[in-house]
């Protein structure tokens, strides 16, 4: 099995509160997504929200997926003022919250 | 906000079973790499462990991330007798399983 080179994945699932509005999401999403400017060691960042069929999401409504390039790299984001202050404001409309960092492995075929 | 073309995204955070050796929790990655071969639907596959600092993982160990093209594809791989399968071994082996799949969406800067 073959780790992808220089490539940490930071998952965050999330399920907004009840009465938290489109608007106030949107807003989020794009503060969240506004973070790859501010936080150098933060390379990409996509989102969408669950469209599966097996029922097994366990209430989790949005996936956020940024990409660093080694373990420090999100230990800095993590750290950075800038994502302390926009996580105070973000998990405070978040009814549930799941984050799980790997390193992609591929296996070979 | 864009959304990836032809792309949709098939997570699976597990946590295995408590005795579930290294050995055996090889075998099962590696059978769920080898669907790839198998199910025509699922273009790419990689996994990895739990590597956060947040502890915000909520116990699980395993992301594994496949993709498809479409959302139809998806149908399609979890009605597949050979995921089914496969399903019935793995999920035996799991104690929480969370499944949420989603198509990626880029926010331009």
């Amino acid at each position: 099995m073959e780790e992808a080179k220089g490539v940490v994945k930071h998952l965050l699932l999330a399920k907004f509160k009840d009465g938290t509005t489109p608007e106030k999401i949107e807003q989020l999403i794009k503060g969240y997504a506004g973070l790859v400017d501010q936080i150098e060691p933060m390379k990409a960042f996509h989102w969408g929200t669950d469209v599966s069929i097996e029922n097994l999401h366990q209430g989790f409504t949005h996936v956020f997926e940024s990409t660093f390039e080694t373990r420090e790299g999100i230990a800095q984001y993590v750290a950075h003022p800038v994502h302390v202050e926009f996580a105070n404001v973000f998990l405070a409309h978040l009814d549930k919250v799941l984050v799980i960092d790997y390193t992609p492995t591929i296996v070979p075929h």
